[in-house]
């Protein structure tokens, strides 16, 4: 599925590749559909990761994003995917992406996933 | 007594077992009684884990923390045994749990307990 | 069924009848369950009054709320039930009551309700 | 076109119509799109009334809310609409409606609709 | 028992009594005994005033409120109590005292008592 | 001056005119240049009013507010300005201008202006 | 005392003189001296005022607060002399003080002044 | 002196011996008398340990700290002694307590002491 | 471009250059233009650092942020000029940037820089 | 100039010496001057030590800070000085002051000076 979304992303040459540096992307408008009941869920995704060669462009990362709105997608499942999605297009020194989402039944969840490049590069 | 509530957990598989990543449940509505009054405790638990092969499912959990409702535990012993629990239902790479009880007399507790898979694995 | 509930709330005179005044008492650990699905509810009742010639005990207060504990109640119903419940053992000159519920279904409900002495009194 | 929506909306009976009291209902994960530019919108919708004869149900009333998942409208508009079908099914002693959308191009906006029974009844 | 207590507040002349205005005194350390058990309560008292001929010097006030240290007193009665002793000896044209005591058993109170002058004076 | 940055303003017709209702905009992004000194000002707008036959559109509101962004102005004068424009294009029942402007020399300032549609009408 | 602080208070011709509006002015940084201990207070003074024909001018206004740094002064007199001098400065259509003064021996105190211009003029 | 207050404090079995976990336990109501001035000093004291063989009893520590409310006590010496007693009294592995004051004199103190169990056990 | 802006700088010799300590600078009133849109950007700009044998001079710090006002600019370039711009004139030991922007389309972004003195000074 | 001020911090014998134990004193009152300006200053000033042989008297304290009252000090210098000064008179095993100054033309500054007792003692 992440196939037809991924392509959704652009990225622009990073203005400042000899620096380590980081850029943390606050998106509190992040909706999908529960894909055992089909009501919507509602979450914040904080992105932060260090470029390498590759930005992401800001409006992208919207429209892809908002890819998901009538989309099944488990909290766990969808917060590992969008972080495949993210680091396949940006090719990041390192990636972060917490999904907080709001409550259900009286209880609420966070998803934290970390991608590191490796050394070996 | 925990070992009829920990058959209520329910588990499904990690749908990322390749990745090292964290799932973070806030349950604000947990109560149970008094051992020694049969007076009410109310508490929110925070779970925190990294999943190995198996992820808890969030109705099942909230099922199995409900049947403390009308059952006698105290503070220190409940957290602990609510971990041994999900730990043994779960199997995580890592779990903590923080127990952070409302007031009485004055006096506010707050209880976390961790687990950490042995390296030996 | 609050007939029963009712003879659990105590009174003491009130000390100081000749002065309109008020008492608010906070009740954050209100808790019933949904006669529909048989789940826990939880609120915190605000219960503002002037006493004529009677207050109400607090600790008879708390073992009333807790009657609830495993009594199915709608929010609406409940709320209504709790003020008749108070102002035919208090008798007050006003009494208000706000039930703040907790989010169910990403949705979150306070009922309001209030009673004044008729003036023909 | 809220003609349809309208329908989505439940009642039950009023269980004090013999007292004027108030139910406050928050719902802070509406979304709509944008006429224009077909962009999702945001905003948490905040409902308050007196009922007469009929409360409005709570679980008819989130779905009759995501009906506007995938509807274009202006939130001065939409706010206005839902108004008047909630007053056309619950037919309430007096309404209130609060529209507080997510900010947009570094500017927010609330929208506050009112309704009153006429006291020709 | 106020009556010596009362002796400790002092006075001095009000710099602009032909002025209406408001000096409002917040005292969050206030404490005192419960008669019932003899354990501590605490509580913030906020008293407003409006002076006529004399305002409260500060530090009597602190030292009057200190007196209740080891002193059993109900909420009602003991914040009625003082605002008798602060009108008998400040003669305000009028006077709010809000009590607003720590929770007990997970119940919170506020007492709320109010003096004007008679219009005939 | 505010002749040219008036006509930056667009309007729509009020979708509801039948029903008196408001909309409160809220513009954190408010930017002028001190006349004085040339320093630039910041500070949040918070314009509130009862449409008549017209709405503005946030989109020219938007642009209006930013024609500022280089020009001298007083606070006590923009504010009262902005409502002369705004009542001029768009001819509320009512309306009310806010402007809370940053701190300058420890020092913060907000003017509220005001407008109601005379009763001749 | 005060003859000589006012004379520092500048003002401008209202620009707005036709249409009643507000300036709210707030001074965080006002310091005093007790008259008593020699001691410094600290406090923030809260200034709003509808203007006639004259604006207090803000530069002005700090330098005239200022003048207070080694100045002794009650709680209570200070912001009544506060009132005198801008009133008799700007005569305003009516102005309001409030000092909200830092706690000492754990009691804080705020003082509200207000002044409205007789009807008669 | 501590000695007496001491022998208040009662402990259990820690329950769970073979896991290292903490218990927070924070109390906002401590207050005790200034040597020097008489005045009382009111505080919060948050008391967090790793337990070893024993857990302290939540009632006992209440009427311990109660102890020291008629009893003279600088800040830094106090918080040195009740852990000198805690730890005496229920030999953990680790404990700190953190004691924090409320302002006098416009200064606020905050005292961390810690202790842990030398490793040559 | 930073070349122009960059004269705009002042230093003044670090007072205590025998000592490592840090000053953090907050600057709420950032802003620029967008490049593709034109659109005015806003942000606060946080810098931190460790003066070596300069300390920037905050009235010119002012100034040169203000050069931005009406220059293009996108955040993850501008916050790595700004760097460049200050290392270059006060050679500290080390520094941080954290550019915090408000909300575009929904999404925040902060980006954070830091540079650190090369060790073989 | 620190010469005289700094005679008048007193100190006291520290109550547990055998102990690392720390104490933080938030003093949130500090007022200088601009030495530029001559306008006045403020500040919150954070001390936070370890005590060796000494604790110092918070009496004391307060008189030395007071002194800077009318002292023209940058802020930058200021708290390197009073690091000084009470390292000098305290002779502690670690110190640090944070200085958190309020806004002057839009931009805030916090400095941050460290004292670390040579191990070669």
């Amino acid at each position: 599925m992440t196939t037809d979304f991924r392509s959704i992303l652009e990225t622009f040459p990073n203005p400042y590749p000899q620096r380590d540096y980081s850029v943390e992307t606050i998106c509190p408008e992040f909706t999908s559909l529960c894909p055992k009941t089909g009501q919507p869920d509602f979450g914040t995704l904080t992105i932060t990761y260090v470029p390498d060669q590759l930005c992401y462009e800001l409006k992208s990362l919207k429209m892809y994003l908002q890819a998901y709105r009538n989309h099944g997608a488990f909290y766990e499942h969808v917060t590992n995917l969008i972080l495949d999605d993210m680091v396949a297009v940006t090719q990041p020194r390192s990636m972060k992406i917490i999904g907080a989402f709001t409550p259900r039944g009286g209880i609420r969840t966070n998803v934290v996933v970390e991608y590191t490049k490796p050394a070996s590069k």
